[in-house]
């Protein structure tokens, strides 16, 4: 069976993870410790735990259980004091109190939910994401980097506070994964924080896996405003050291006009396929029309602004599966 | 198989749960509609859910799992916007709010939990007790004729609103009874809110079952001040209407000196055991020693004041099981 690692864990991860379920690879979510926003933000502040929201997501995503359950797990409060918590976050919470540490916690959740596959934090302690702008300026946490208020210079660099070691899970997942994918999701406050986990990037080098970018539809204002699909991979090869990045699955298909339109709101602007320019890289693109035909309605009490297009997760799969396959 | 029926809810009968354990009895509790202390409270007003807490702790009484997951259902926040609840709780609501019922939400948890017996909502809404006073006042809600903040009159009667119909498989169970266990707990807020549901005092009438009374081992301000074991009956049969009390379990063993002093605050003394007066009802007494050796701790952020002394569970179950064998 092929081992998949996927970086990420956001709301692209999920949909991922819903399209490589109809294939019998052993897929592993490797989720950032830095999240601060929403409910997790809350639970993260109220309690001190490790940031449950990605978490939550992904054992969703790799459950094997009756439509209830997961239905349970992901249930938002819509009004009252629980008003925008999840149940599955509540429950994260409480087995990571009740057990003293984040892995069992997760592991009970998966126990819960049938989970085949894994979902590894990338760090066992929550970390503080910091990014170092090209004014010169630096935005704290990862709420603030991922939503910001105003339009604001481009992210130079970002770090990861405190410098905690790498879960040993996540490294010796990332050293038995035949293929290792990035994103779908947001580059700066999804993917980019697990790689600054020390000991992540020194995986990442010695692991023998085809490494997979996939790139964004869209722009995402304050953190890829302007970027072409080649702009992505470049940014992420920065963060990957030794680690060379080896294929991108590149969407070609401009979104309908009143998708558009919904993005301009939120400054967030069509990811053109420019895999010329990323083939000059050294990234092998293979493009696609990768649009999902459904729109992601948000729910009232949500109060993350969350992608409406998503990726077909079924031919995005596909294409995983194709690249894994081939020689 | 003897199914035994208990009607309470609160933490006597989690107690009374735990003893029964040892016994291959099949056992029911019936839950009131009326709380509205608590983290209950809360999520009741929050959300027009039915009340949980006394269904949760019900159901973990009956649950046959691993440790975790009681302990997960049982965990309850000390800070933060959670502070306060319980996961069950929490999990209930949600459960509630998901499918639409809380007799489909309280399957669900008991298969969650491995529930075996059964805990079943008295009527299937939420419901508002009020109490009226020998001085004519009266006392709105639960949690108010529970705990009240002054000392007042007597509770002459009281009043369930709305007058729904009871839950047709609490019906059921009490017919199908071969024991019918009335306590231990607050007389007029786990006990008898039950009997005020339409149709539950006429399915008494019919039941075949014995009718054991647990009386408590501390009276309770506001609810039974100065009452004897024989006060608790008299009181509790006003409520069961042509359904006939038989049997009384009386603790006679006073409580240390240390824990008198400590109920002292709450103006609750020790219930005396009166079983001649009680038998002169017709109610036949079983005394014993039925304190617990276990002193309960509360739980800081629990906001409801709760029993200090328990009642021994094996010693309790046990004078259940010789009573319902006894010819």
């Amino acid at each position: 069976m092929k081992n998949i690692v996927i970086i990420g864990g956001g709301t692209g991860t999920f949909t991922l993870l819903s399209g490589l379920r109809k294939y019998p690879s052993n897929n592993t979510v490797i989720v950032s410790s830095a999240d601060d926003g929403g409910s997790t933000g809350v639970l993260r502040r109220d309690l001190g735990i490790f940031p449950p929201g990605d978490l939550r997501q992904c054992l969703v995503g790799l459950s094997y259980t009756d439509k209830q359950m997961t239905e349970l797990f992901s249930y938002r409060f819509e009004k009252g004091s629980l008003k925008g918590h999840t149940v599955g976050n509540i429950i994260l919470a409480a087995l990571e109190k009740t057990t003293g540490n984040i892995e069992t916690a997760v592991d009970l959740a998966a126990k819960l939910l049938n989970v085949r596959g894994s979902v590894l934090p990338a760090s066992l302690k929550p970390g503080l994401l910091i990014a170092y702008l090209e004014s010169g300026k630096r935005v704290v946490g990862e709420h603030n980097i991922d939503q910001p208020h105003f339009r604001r210079s481009r992210i130079k660099s970002l770090q990861l506070k405190p410098n905690t070691s790498a879960n040993p899970k996540a490294m010796a997942a990332l050293q038995e994964a035949d293929a290792i994918v990035f994103g779908p999701g947001d580059l700066y406050t999804s993917i980019v924080p697990n790689l600054l986990v020390k000991g992540i990037r020194e995986a990442l080098g010695k692991s023998r896996a085809k490494k997979i970018l996939i790139t964004n539809i869209m722009t995402k204002a304050g953190q890829t405003d302007g970027f072409k699909a080649s702009d992505f991979a470049r940014n992420l090869q920065k963060y990957l050291g030794v680690a060379k990045l080896n294929y991108a699955i590149v969407n070609n298909q401009k979104p309908s006009s009143k998708s558009i339109l919904a993005y301009k709101k939120e400054n967030a602007k069509f990811v053109e396929p420019d895999v010329k320019q990323m083939e000059r890289l050294g990234v092998k693109a293979h493009q696609a029309k990768l649009v999902s035909q459904v729109i992601y309605k948000k729910k009232t009490a949500d109060k993350l602004n969350r992608s409406l297009l998503r990726h077909d997760a079924s031919k995005t799969a596909k294409l995983i599966w194709n690249l894994i396959h081939q020689s």
